[in-house]
C-alpha cells in the first residue's frame, strides 16, 4: 500500500539524475501505472549488475529487496533485450555455485563525437563501457563554415555508425560535443573558437543523417569531458570536480554535488576570461590578460611562434620537442603559462571548492612543464588553507574526453531508466 | 513486491536532498524495515500539506497515490505530533465540504542565528514558515576573542530559546551562520572578517548551552542566506541561484541544480578575491584590487571616511545620507563600486551561469546607487549573450537572510524526513 508514494520518489530521483535541474512539486500527478514500476525495477537491476558484476540472481534479490521471482522475471527480460547475459557458475563462492549475471556488451553501442577548432574525434563504447572505436582527425574548424562542419561531422558519425552496425550492434544514441555555448535545443549559441553564432547544430545533423532512429544530442565539450572523468577517471565519483579543457580556448565542466552543473541556460564553465594579467596580451573577448590569453594553447603557440595557429597538433608537437631540448624560451613560456593557469584555477577553487581539478586536452602532454608551477600557484593564491583540499591532476582521457563523455552520457540515461526499446534486440 | 527497491530509491533521493553530496552505491544495504516506510510516507504527506494547504485527506490520497486509510492514519499521527491540524470545512469546493488540513505552526520553532563582523542576528520561525521573532544587535566581532564571541552568541541563543519556550514551543534546532569558512564539524577554519582561525564553534556553543536537547549546527552565512532566498525569496525554487553577501567582506552562497553547493570541504563561494582592478587598493588577502577591496562595504567606508570601520551600520547610514544629498564624492564612489561589482559578477556568471544573482546585506540599502552600474557592467562583460539570462536582484531579507536561512535549514531537514521525536508533543 506504500508503493505509489515511494514510487513517486523514485521517479523524482530519476528525473533529478537525468536532468540535473530542480524538480518542482509533482504532487499533482497521477500515480504511475504498473509499466512504470517494472521499468524502474528493470533499471534498478541493470544498474546493480553494472556496478556489481558478476553477481547472481540471489545477490540481486538480497541487495535490492526485490523478491526472487521478480528478480528472475526482470533478469529474463534484460537477457531478452540483450542488456545482461549469463556466464558460467563461479568457483570462488561458498556453497552451491550460482549462474552469474554480467552486463552484455554485445548488442548496443553509444557514440560520442567532439568538435573543436582543430579536430574531430569519435568514440563508440558498448554497454559495459568497453571502447569499440576511437578515431581522431584534423579539422580546420576555425575556417569551416557551419554547413561544411555539419557535413564533416555527419560523415564521421556515419562511418562510426556503419562500423558498429557491421558488428551487429544497435546504436543507442549520438551525442556531439562542441567547443562553445550550447542551449537546450542543441543550438550552438556562441563559439568564438569555431567562429559560430546561433548555429542549430542538432537540427542540421538530424537532417544530414536523414532523421536517424537513434537520438542525437549536442552539448558543450567540457560538460561531456567532466562526465567522462566522473564516470571513468581515477577520481570517478568525486562529488565536486572540475575538468579544464586545454584547447585554443580554456573552458571548464563542473560536477557539483555529484551532478553536472550546466547553469540556467547551459553556459556554465566559461573560466577562460578570469582576469589574470593586468594589461596582458589581448583576448578574443576584447579585454586583455584573460586566463585564456595567457595560458591557452592558442596563446602559447602564438607567443612562441608568432603564427596564428590553425592546427594545434603539430604546433604542440613542436613545443614539446623544444621543451624536451630545454630551449629556455619555451621552458620559461611554459612555466609562466603554468603560473597563470594556477592563479586562474585558484579563483575557480575559491568559487567552487572542488575536490579535484582535472587538466585535459593539450594540457596533458604539456603537464610535465605546466603542472608544478600551476600547483604551486594554486596553493599560494587560493583563500582556503591548502586550497580547500583541492588536488590538481591530469586527465587520462587526453583528447577523447569529450567524445567519451558524449558516449557515457547515453549510458547515463540508460542507467536512469531510459532502457532501449526491445524491438530490434528481441527480433 | 516492488516496494523495497522503490523505497531504496526514495531513501537515496532523501539523502541527496539532505546532504547534497554524491550518494554512492548503497546496493549492499539491507531492505528497510516497516518503520522506515512509515517515516517516509509521513514526510511525503507533511511536504504535500506544506506545499498545498489547505487540502483534504482525499486530496492527499489522490496526489500521493497512498490509499485513503493509510492517509487517514498518517494524518492522525501528524496531528498527534502537532505537525498539521484540521481547519473548518472549506466552502469553495464543488460537492460535499471536506475538513481541511493545514500545517500546524503552534508546537515547534526553528532558530537561526548569524554572526558577522559587526552584528549578531537571530530569527525564529515556526513550521509553517511564520517568523516568530527577529532580533539584531551590534557586535564588535572584529575585536571579540572567540571565547567572548561564543558567550555573546550563546546569550542571544538562550534569549531566543526562552522566548519560544515561553510560547509553549519545542525548539527543533539551532543553526548558527558565520562569515567564514566552516568545515563539516562546525569548526570555523578561517574568518578574515572575525580574525578567527580554527575555532571549534559548534563544540564551544554546545558546551556554552549545556548540551541542549536540540541539534546545534554551524554553517557559512552566505550558504544559509542562499537557502533562505531559495525557500522564501521572490525567485524561490530557481535551480541555479547565487546570493552575494555585501558585508565588510564579499562572499557568495550557490544553489546549483536546486541544491546548495558547498564544495568538497564546504568552502565554496569565496568570490571576494576575484581580481577586478589592476594595482587597486590592498586587500586583506595580501593582493591588490580584489572584488572585496573595491566593492566591499568595508573598503567603501574606508575610502570615503578614511576610518577603519568597526560597526558598519552607522557608517552605511552616513553613506546613505550623503548619497541622498547627491554628494558627488559619495555618488561617484558608489557608481564606481557598482561597476566593479558588476565586473566581478560577470566572472561569477561566466563560471556558474546562474538564473539570478541576489545582492544581500548592505548592498540592499545601497542598491539604488549600486544596482544600475552593476547590471550594466555585468551585461557588458559576461561572455554569454545577455549574461546567459542572468538577472541581478536585491534580497528582500536584508540583514537577516543568513539567520532566516539557518532556521529554514532545520525545516528542510524535517521536509527530508527527519521528523521531530513525538515525545514532548505527544505528552
Amino acid at each position: 500500500m506504500m508503493t505509489a508514494a515511494a514510487r513517486g520518489e523514485a521517479r523524482r530521483a530519476g528525473a533529478r539524475r537525468q536532468g540535473g535541474s530542480l524538480v518542482t512539486s509533482r504532487a499533482g500527478q497521477q500515480p504511475a501505472d504498473f509499466t512504470d514500476v517494472r521499468a524502474t525495477n528493470l533499471s534498478v537491476v541493470l544498474r546493480f549488475v553494472r556496478a556489481n558484476a558478476p553477481c547472481s540472481r540471489a545477490d540481486i534479490a538480497a541487495s535490492t529487496g526485490l523478491n526472487k521471482a521478480t528478480v528472475s522475471s526482470l533478469v529474463a527480460e534484460l537477457i531478452e533485450r540483450r542488456l545482461v547475459r549469463e556466464t558460467g557458475p563461479t568457483e570462488r563462492r561458498i556453497g552451491r555455485p550460482a549462474t552469474m549475471i554480467v552486463p552484455d556488451g554485445a548488442a548496443y553501442a553509444a557514440i560520442g563525437l567532439e568538435v573543436d577548432s582543430d579536430h574531430l574525434a569519435v568514440v563508440a563504447i558498448d554497454l559495459a563501457g568497453v571502447r569499440l572505436l576511437s578515431w581522431r582527425r584534423a579539422f580546420a574548424g576555425r575556417r569551416a563554415t557551419p554547413a561544411r562542419a555539419v557535413a564533416a561531422i555527419a560523415a564521421l558519425a556515419r562511418r562510426a555508425v556503419a562500423a558498429v552496425v557491421d558488428q551487429d550492434r544497435e546504436v543507442l544514441g549520438l551525442t556531439v560535443g562542441v567547443a562553445g555555448m550550447v542551449d537546450g535545443d542543441g543550438t550552438v549559441r556562441l563559439s568564438p573558437n569555431l567562429g559560430w553564432r546561433d548555429v542549430p547544430l542538432r537540427d542540421s545533423l538530424v537532417r544530414a543523417l536523414d532523421t536517424p532512429a537513434y537520438p542525437v544530442a549536442v552539448e558543450n565539450n567540457a560538460n561531456l569531458a567532466v562526465r567522462a572523468e566522473h564516470r571513468y577517471g581515477p577520481d570517478a565519483g568525486a562529488a565536486n570536480m572540475v575538468y579544464v579543457d586545454g584547447q585554443a580556448a580554456i573552458s571548464a565542466g563542473i560536477i557539483a554535488n555529484g551532478t553536472l552543473m550546466r547553469g540556467g541556460l547551459g553556459y556554465s564553465g566559461e573560466i577562460g576570461h578570469i582576469p589574470v594579467v593586468a594589461d596582458g596580451p589581448p583576448c578574443g573577448c576584447g579585454r586583455r590578460g584573460c586566463l585564456e590569453a595567457v595560458a591557452g594553447i592558442g596563446a602559447l603557440v602564438r607567443s612562441l611562434s608568432g603564427r596564428e595557429p590553425v592546427d594545434l597538433d603539430p604546433e604542440v608537437d613542436d613545443l614539446l620537442r623544444r621543451a624536451r631540448a630545454h630551449e629556455p624560451e619555451v621552458v620559461n613560456a611554459l612555466r609562466s603559462a603554468g603560473e597563470h593557469l594556477g592563479y586562474g584555477l585558484s579563483i575557480v577553487a575559491n568559487v567552487l571548492n572542488p575536490e579535484v581539478i582535472v587538466l585535459g586536452g593539450y594540457f596533458v602532454p604539456l603537464a610535465p612543464w605546466l603542472l608544478p608551477p600551476a600547483e604551486k600557484r594554486l596553493r599560494e593564491c587560493a583563500v582556503a588553507p591548502d586550497a580547500g583540499g583541492c588536488r590538481l591532476t591530469i586527465s587520462s582521457l587526453e583528447h577523447s574526453a569529450a567524445a567519451t563523455g558524449g558516449a557515457a552520457s547515453i549510458l547515463d540515461s540508460i542507467d536512469s531508466g531510459a532502457l532501449p526499446a526491445a524491438g530490434r534486440a528481441r527480433a
